[in-house]
């Protein structure tokens, strides 16, 4: 049966708009022949809008990109804007406003991957990031700025309906796993009024998924269990800023932020989600085609997954693990990776 | 010139007392034959406590402890006792009563020791954490709590005043080290009010340090530097959250929390400075004698510094080190350990 997919294309700063095109390029060949046809639509958002016209993201923008099933992301941040003004008025203001309440990293580390770890172990697991409210809110503020007198805060939010759906998807998805186990990850022992919550959200939840086995580990022992034991994951759930700075460890023991995909879902779909690498603009190498786009070919296959085609979703992961387990080191440029992986897709 | 130093001991939870018999017997037997004689006062804190009398610190408690040169601890924590209430009631509560602004983390990859990176290379950097602001100021609550409706929030607090005077701390530092690099560690493209404050006081205090490199990096990415590259730093500064969880992972890289010692540090000496084992009370295996007291030890090392004697400092370091090249893995008890150690400070 026929099928339009409109697809809203946010190629963005620095390497975004290089990966993307080699994402783009991978779906295109997937569904070439296929009754599956990609509508795309893309905004010129980013540091150059900024500059031109002082805009992040309008409201116009916003209701543009609503209309479409899904949102492709590059990469966002550009050292000649402000720290923050991209962040928080393009980026996360796309997150918050389109609802995408779980952000989710899966980490896997592929077969013949460089590790930085010397016995990674068998490494395969998801972060269910909770992606609309902690210390991602915007809330707080500063008094007396730049004085001597200076005090800012920063306010993290946590709300009974908003952790809620989160560890329930979270919940849902380690189900449909064969290992079955969650893990939360947080500081209850400091943050006690938002670690209780989530460890009491948690706690009900986990009544309803009886076949699960549920631990806790507060975020500064996950960093040690990441280098030293990071096969014992399956799913973790976590809340925004622990989410953050955990799959970035997650992304460098499996292989790097090249390799790492990420989907902003909102599940309801009520939003169109948004699929993204995890790594940033990564300005340093902007323009010189060494940015690897495989955590955007990756991105494109959550995509595909929550758009319901799980058989074109796996055929580019296998397409992405034939490639690595073919790779001997030597440099490709990012387009001679993305046509290398188009190829295997292609058959 | 003899000197008598009164010392405040508060061994705590789990294998607490454990380490911290041999911290205290190495501390005897770098002393001994010295002009240099200990005073000891041991304050009952922790779980026992809590259960018999429902304290965690009073006021008298602290009004003792203030009388010392400094404090050494073992551990905080228990799983008997709801999460917080130790945490918050009696190691949060001696860090904050007495300003220990200052909380100094030094990291050292000792030859030979094992660790989960394949190619470490040469670390040996220090994080200077915050300590009295933050998100552990205990600011933030929580409303209609246990129904639907429930909201808690956490709020980091930070002032020109706070930041200041541990950043300059941390620039001092790094002018006595030879590499003279400064990274401040933070989140300001999201975590914005905090974020800036942070930056423009590094900033600001650089202009005293012309020969100190100074650098920024997000604490997310500093976690993938932290297994790809982390000879890269010297002098770390940053949040107390933050460098809760970079210090884990900094332990993890560098041979593990039995190796990880911290101070507590109040530079105005206004009050006594506290000296802690990184890990944690580690109740699972508590009481069997199986926890490595050498970060215990270390802390005694760096309490002797900062206490003004770093001959005696250093040859508990040397000890540490040369047991550390003569390990082979075969398991030895807490005694043990503290036991050779001793023996090797003895000469
Ligand atoms: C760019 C930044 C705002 C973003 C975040 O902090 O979420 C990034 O680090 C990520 O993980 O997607
Ligand atoms: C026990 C806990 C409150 C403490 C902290 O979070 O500071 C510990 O993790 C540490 O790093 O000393």
């Amino acid at each position: 049966m026929a099928r339009t997919i409109k697809l809203a294309v946010v190629a963005g700063d620095g390497i975004g708009p290089e990966v993307v095109a080699e994402g783009l390029k991978v779906l295109d060949v997937v569904l070439a022949g296929s009754e599956v046809t990609v509508e795309r639509t893309a905004f010129e958002l980013g540091a150059k809008r900024w500059h031109e016209t002082g805009e992040t993201l309008t409201d116009d923008d916003l209701a543009a990109i609503s209309t479409h099933d899904a949102i492709l992301l590059g990469a966002v941040g550009d050292p000649t804007v402000p720290s923050g003004v991209l962040e928080r008025g393009l980026l996360l203001k796309l997150r918050f406003a389109l609802d995408h309440y779980v952000n989710l990293r899966p980490s896997r580390l592929y077969p013949g991957v460089p590790t930085p770890l010397a016995n990674p172990g068998d490494v395969d697991f998801v972060v269910v990031r909770e992606g609309t409210e902690g210390p991602y809110t915007g809330n707080g503020g500063a008094l007396r700025v730049g004085t001597p007198h200076e005090i800012a805060t920063e306010v993290s939010v946590n709300t009974a309906f908003g952790v809620e759906r989160v560890v329930r998807d979270a919940f849902a998805r380690a189900q449909a796993r064969p290992r079955k186990k969650l893990t939360l990850v947080h500081k209850h022992n400091v943050l006690v009024n938002a670690g209780h919550l989530w460890r009491r959200t948690v706690e009900a939840v986990a009544a309803e998924f009886p076949e699960i086995t549920v631990d806790y580990a507060h975020v500064d022992a996950v960093t040690i269990y990441m280098v030293t034991d990071p096969a014992r994951f399956d799913v973790i759930v976590t809340d925004n800023l622990f989410g953050d700075i955990i799959t970035d460890l997650a992304a460098a023991i499996t292989g790097g932020i090249g390799l790492a995909a990420s989907g902003n879902v909102n599940p309801s779909g009520a939003f169109p989600s948004m699929f993204e690498p995890v790594h940033g603009s990564a300005p340093d190498i902007a323009g010189q085609s060494k940015a690897d786009p495989t955590a955007a070919v990756l991105s494109v296959a959550l995509m595909l997954e929550h758009l319901g085609l799980p058989e074109q979703a796996t055929r580019i992961s296998d397409a992405v693990t034939a490639d690595i387990a073919a790779r001997d080191g030597s440099p490709r440029t990012t387009v001679e990776i993305g046509d290398a992986l188009a190829a295997r897709v292609a058959g």
